[in-house]
């Protein structure tokens, strides 16, 4: 591992400095061969993330972020009647629509919550069982691979990939919400293959940016999400071997989307999936099941973020997002160490959220690769202004796709009246 | 409450007489005015039903079901590695499909086993929390159940409807896990009204009946079940409305459903929707939120059954279907005292499943109400067949749907290739 340069004065621990020499040594050089591939530009200073100074966890300890509205903004979730007002898209109906959506992801958060665990978002979330005593033999990687793959579409997966476990990834530290304090963060050993999933959420809801009606999208892809990486899971665990599922805990599910194939890092600080665009949740499960593993993909996201495009960071309102080139100076403790890429500021980005008492995906929304894939004309127009975005003709792709009006916001009165059910 | 006729000899209870004046008296007369349209005929001697009667929770108490073969039925759906065998559809990969299936239902399931409830299935879905201090003011509940049923399906419902609460329906006596003994059958009183929801189950799974493959589609059905009709009770409380969530705990389905306008009863004991016959699994949520009532649809299941097809009491290894007319005569005490309906033995039927080491489906697969209605072709042909199925041609129907193959069991084999994801 590369020793770590001084923290910057901003970079604050709760009470010792990140466990740089925690459960998870790094295993693996800081520059990887994939990395070019991946788009990813590691830097000597590299430091593995502690999850304590991910915003939503600082939100629960660090007196800068955490206020009376902080403590509403994450109570609203679950608790009915916080948030709600006068104002469309942001009344008690719309709440209790986001409210219903995060109702499965629910169920895994409540499993260990009296213990201080968060299963699916501080902590990977527990097998419910030992594999399986008798193993099964599988016939190949590449076969057992490709049928995990179709199981795991079966139970709702949108796509999935397979990469190797990678421990720059890995936090450092996770947050005990019970001792409100660091503990180690840490998965199982010796499992050496991730199966990276994406679901996508509901287009309609996400053109509502911003408004609580929105928030049905993620919610319910926590909720979709949630159960779909446990089914896989218990599928493995059935197969005899071990299969830890993770949501937004243990590690960073974007670098390892990417490595897994399944697209490329954007200008919002998103996953920009092939298909879907930003609009998906990320889901892990590592795995000792004999898997291959897929490569990296480029449709041409970088170039387009980088010389074309900067309608996420336009639209923006707490101007949380990049209009330069990619850097390595971070924003906000909240960022990573030792990575050049295009930052975003989660403080300005979270802000912004609690005071809209729920989460805000303006980004999500506008970026030109958001588009309806259900239905095959409009999956017809995507897979053909995709091919315009990566040629030289960049900008007539940007302007067509403003002359058409994608990513303008759909009014949450309108969702209620012709929202799609599949 | 109609006064109750003595015990049939072979009907038992733990350890004493089935509650008759337990926690939800009858408000109602057993003799309802929509009995007709809904094709009930109940009769004086009309009991409410004991759930330590139903077929599985006598697998918990009752020594001549009990064994150990039990047992491990009951096991296996969490426990990895049981009951496979080296025969096609029972593998272990077999299994693992059917068991990371039930992954979603076991989150609702573990919520409060160590307190001797199986929320979902012997005890209500306990709510998360209170409703909303500030209540939404309906504007009229023809609206609100319009905005019910549409955000149902947002959430995953195929199909939803609303009745009364009918005291008819709901059991005396539910039965604790931990006690191993009888409890009173309750939800919180003052619920007028239920919602009640189908949601069908993967087509070719159920094709795949008798094996543990097919076994995905009650698994997920389940899972799809839990989490739907708490998301919707969710939504209701977040309204400011008081909403209980049921799978197969608390009331009987089929009657509730059928009242709900969601479908006919069939020969083989199911509820018959219009859309996908006998393939859905049936939610409920009791709620006080004003909403109007749908009536009882009839698409010609009753005669069809009646005069023209067997098939199920054909196709039932245990010949556990009738071939007869509706009786009252019930074969076993896990059938309900006082109705006239075409009866099946729960008996002979949990018999064969516990042999299968997985559930049976066999007469949900050969009904000819069975088809797949998610292309438009096949959803055409359905319809056309459907109307012949009600017309004077029945016999035709029938034979016709012999002719083209439906109703034939489709190898795992063939279904570990080609599955559908959607």
């Amino acid at each position: 591992m590369s020793a770590s340069q001084a923290a910057p004065p901003e970079r604050l621990t709760l009470d010792h400095q990140p466990n740089r020499e925690g459960p998870w040594r790094l295993q693996a050089p800081a520059h990887h061969p994939k990395d070019e591939a991946c788009g990813f530009e590691v830097l000597d200073d590299f430091e593995r993330f502690n999850q304590a100074n991910d915003i939503y966890t600082r939100g629960q300890w660090d007196p800068r972020i955490r206020s009376e509205k902080v403590i509403n903004w994450f109570k609203g979730m679950f608790k009915p009647g916080l948030g709600a007002r006068a104002a469309e898209g942001y009344t008690a109906r719309d709440f209790a629509l986001r409210n219903a959506g995060w109702m499965g992801a629910n169920l895994t958060i409540q499993r260990s919550l009296s213990e201080g665990r968060v299963d699916g978002f501080l902590d990977y979330i527990r097998p419910y069982s030992a594999p399986s005593p008798d193993r099964v033999e599988s016939v190949s990687p590449e076969e057992t691979s490709e049928e995990v793959k179709r199981v795991s579409r079966l139970f709702g997966a949108d796509a999935v990939g397979i990469t190797h476990y990678d421990p720059r990834w890995h936090y450092t530290n996770s947050f005990s919400t019970k001792a409100l304090a660091e503990k180690p963060a840490a998965i199982p050993e010796g499992l050496p293959h991730v199966i990276v999933i994406v679901t996508a959420m509901h287009y309609e809801a996400v053109k509502c940016y911003p408004s609580a009606t929105a928030g049905i999208a993620v919610g319910h892809g926590y909720s979709r999400d949630c159960e779909l990486v446990q089914s896989i899971a218990t599928y493995i665990l059935n197969l005899g071997y071990r299969a830890v599922a993770c949501v937004n805990d243990t590690s960073l599910a974007i670098p390892y989307a990417i490595q897994a194939g399944l697209g490329e890092y954007g200008r919002n600080g998103l996953l920009i999936t092939k298909d879907f665009g930003p609009r998906v949740r990320i889901g892990r499960i590592h795995t000792d099941l004999p898997l291959v593993h897929d490569q990296p993909i480029r449709f041409g996201v970088r170039e387009f973020c980088a010389t074309t495009c900067r309608r996420c960071a336009d639209a923006c309102p707490p101007k949380a997002i990049s209009h330069g080139a990619p850097t390595e100076k971070v924003p906000s403790q909240s960022m990573m160490i030792g990575i050049r890429k295009w930052q975003v500021d989660p403080e300005r980005c979270f802000k912004f959220w609690v005071n809209q008492a729920t989460e805000c995906g303006i980004c999500m929304r506008v970026c030109p690769y958001n588009k309806d894939t259900s239905r095959w004309w409009s999956r017809g127009y995507y897979r053909f202004w995709r091919r315009l975005a990566a040629s030289p003709l960049k900008r007539l792709a940007l302007r067509l796709d403003f002359a058409l009006g994608f990513g303008a916001r759909m009014k949450p009165a309108e969702f209620w009246r012709r929202f799609r059910t599949r």
